[in-house]
């Protein structure tokens, strides 16, 4: 798909630095706020954000299908319920209004002054207020990963892996910006099976390396979204990092899966990045064999060529790089996923929430979860700073970053940073 | 407690049929419209529904702490954001005018006229707006059944099952109220495990007997609420069919729990039975052997002696009584399942609902699910009719009924009915 605001060779008078993630073909989306006026929907370029609400109060977003109070809005839901083509017509807008040769903005410097805010004076808040949020479990060598640790390395997909992509309900409550701590969840473990169950802080914190994506207003109940419909109802995407206390995981989720152990927080980077401006980077995912069934049949490749990484910094110590993944590597991609959820008649909602799972790749370094990346704790990683992890300690903070590049150009996330405090002592 | 709106001496000055659900004891919470009309919040009384806005709008339930906007709101969210003691106070006010000694109402023709409707005239709508819904498995005869089922009668629950209520994420927006028919799902299964899987409408479409709660509003992410604050947290209850695709399930639900075989509808009785008026019903639960972890105690009696019924009534014939339940069956009670929820901080939110999960009794004929009750279609139900049942069929019409008594006083949710329409065919 050849979209206009994607071209290349754009340059925008705002000053973009050197590798950033938010070059003018980006324009993606947010919640940000400063000097104690409430959030309001906001761009990037480079470390500037610009405030739509200010555009849109001199009527430069006029005529486009969005009304202004949606740019008044604490969240974006007010933008994406008017749909895909009210949505991309305001990228593209925006797109003109920041390019070299336009003065609009550019030479009116009260409007500039207003609308134009450094990236370090502002707050960014949760992007999208979710309605229901969804995981999957759309990686191969995740899923074959977690099943030779805890069944069987000869069987360790189980039999539906490979037929549909396994997914579960996840808790739209605990959802977070980037910026914001976490504290060490409590809770319910059994680490002798001849004993007793016992209660305390989680010994087996856990990052998940995950890719979001946010949906549009889906259909009624009871009809489905076919996997040629799904680029229409996916606004953007996000990185996630689905928090995970594997120690309470492995002794509650049976029969029916993740609950506490996941429910505590789940994180979500502050930009939504348009499917419009992955576009140039979508390519042909993993080969499927055996065939789908043809509801998960797809026309268009469906994977998207996005460099991942994860990193750990101690308290006090610089990160230490600890996963480089890729979104490409997803078995199961966001048609399928979005085909899979809806075939059964289930709706979905603007501002619905569906994430990856944890994205692994073929090789050790490229497993997106230190369950993984230290096979069970038996293998310990060891930081810049020669500290040992098993898994995540008090103090660190786990940094999720995403970009992808062609053509000169880089679309990127900025960053997904989360620090884990201690438990909060019973009082 | 002793609280005065549920005084067995009261009597109202709207007529209550003998064995109504809804006596001046009762003052459920609902959202109703008519004639047109946007749906606002209203409260039954026998088969008269009374419109709180117009109570409102003549300044009658001022200085109860709601604003008066909050009754112009097309779900309960708006009053039930205000609290316990608010919504409490609420129903006393109700209580006391509609009384048969109060004149404010009754005397006046025109109010009277305005605010009450009969129920015949009225169209219910889903009474709360849900942020999250979690379902629980907290019938220990009903994991018994269907551990016997699908595992091992001799090693029937789990482990975890007697130390943790155990749950999951459900889906939020394919909540409907009662009336609303369904679709039955098609999906992927796969009867034939030496073949590949098939996909096709369910031919193991089952409801679910339970009972939901809605949540104030809780505590800020992190934090605890313990089985000693957990009353201040639930508003009311409804009737809850949390309808189920067996064979869907059956192929999906390993590691991660089940969710295409759920999400395609869950449904709800339309008025919300405070717990304040439950209170007279509130008696010991079953006794819990193993003692659980301190933070799943409780001091007061978790249980509530609630009578549940299923009937099912194909196209055009009467209904059969197929299960009579109660809700004093359920294991883990209303207070350990939200301490257990919030034990590692996740946040609950105003408006969230919790289900209990399928509640089958000791007897054959109380389970709460077609799976027990023709124990995995081995054992057919006859109906009134004649016909046979191993599940739901195209036409019929599940319809679940639950009331306490006590003194002389009954406190009930109405019915809850949904028809089952056929699968949707792919265009």
């Amino acid at each position: 798909m050849n979209i206009p605001s994607n071209d290349p060779s754009l340059r925008s008078w705002i000053r973009t630095p050197k590798d950033s993630d938010f070059p003018i073909q980006n324009i993606p989306f947010g919640i940000a706020s400063w000097n104690g006026e409430p959030p309001v929907p906001a761009t990037r370029i480079g470390d500037t954000v610009i405030d739509l609400s200010i555009l849109a109060d001199v009527g430069l977003l006029d005529d486009l299908g969005l009304p202004r109070e949606a740019f008044l809005a604490p969240q974006l839901n007010d933008l994406m319920v008017h749909g895909k083509q009210a949505t991309r017509a305001l990228r593209q807008r925006l797109s003109e209004l920041f390019q070299e040769d336009n003065a609009t903005v550019r030479d009116d410097n009260a409007l500039r002054e207003d609308a134009l805010l450094p990236l370090d004076q502002v707050t960014l808040h949760l992007p999208v207020q979710v309605g229901d949020y969804t995981d999957f479990y759309s990686s191969r060598e995740h899923a074959t990963n977690v099943g030779s640790m805890f069944r069987d390395p000869a069987n360790a997909l189980l039999p539906n892996w490979l037929h549909l992509p396994v997914g579960y309900h996840g808790r739209a409550s605990s959802l977070i910006p980037s910026g914001i701590p976490i504290h060490r969840p409590m809770g319910q473990t059994r680490p002798d099976t001849q004993a007793a169950p016992v209660f305390g802080p989680t010994k087996q914190l856990d990052l998940e390396l995950e890719v979001g994506f946010f949906t549009f207003d889906g259909k009624p109940l009871g009809q489905r979204i076919s996997t040629a419909e799904t680029d229409d109802h996916i606004f953007g995407l996000v990185l996630f990092n689905d928090w995970s206390a594997r120690d309470i995981q492995s002794w509650e989720y049976v029969p029916l899966g993740p609950f506490l152990a996941k429910n505590f927080a789940s994180s979500m980077s502050a930009w939504v990045v348009t499917l419009d401006a992955l576009e140039p980077f979508r390519i042909p995912g993993p080969v499927q064999d055996p065939e789908p069934l043809t509801y998960l049949r797809t026309a268009q490749p469906g994977a998207f060529d996005i460099h991942l990484e994860a990193a750990l910094a101690p308290e006090g110590s610089a990160p230490s790089t600890i996963c480089k993944s890729n979104f490409k590597y997803l078995y199961w991609s966001m048609a399928q996923q979005l085909a899979h959820h809806t075939v059964n008649g289930c709706n979905v909602r603007c501002g619905d929430l569906m994430a990856s799972g944890t994205i692994s790749g073929p090789t050790p370094d490229s497993y997106g979860s230190m369950l993984e990346l230290t096979w069970r704790g038996t293998k310990p990683l060891t930081l810049s700073n020669g500290e040992e992890r098993k898994f995540i300690a008090d103090g660190d903070t786990v940094i999720l970053r995403g970009h992808a590049e062609k053509d000169g150009v880089r679309i990127g996330f900025g960053i997904l940073s989360t620090k884990v405090l201690p438990a909060i002592p019973f009082a």
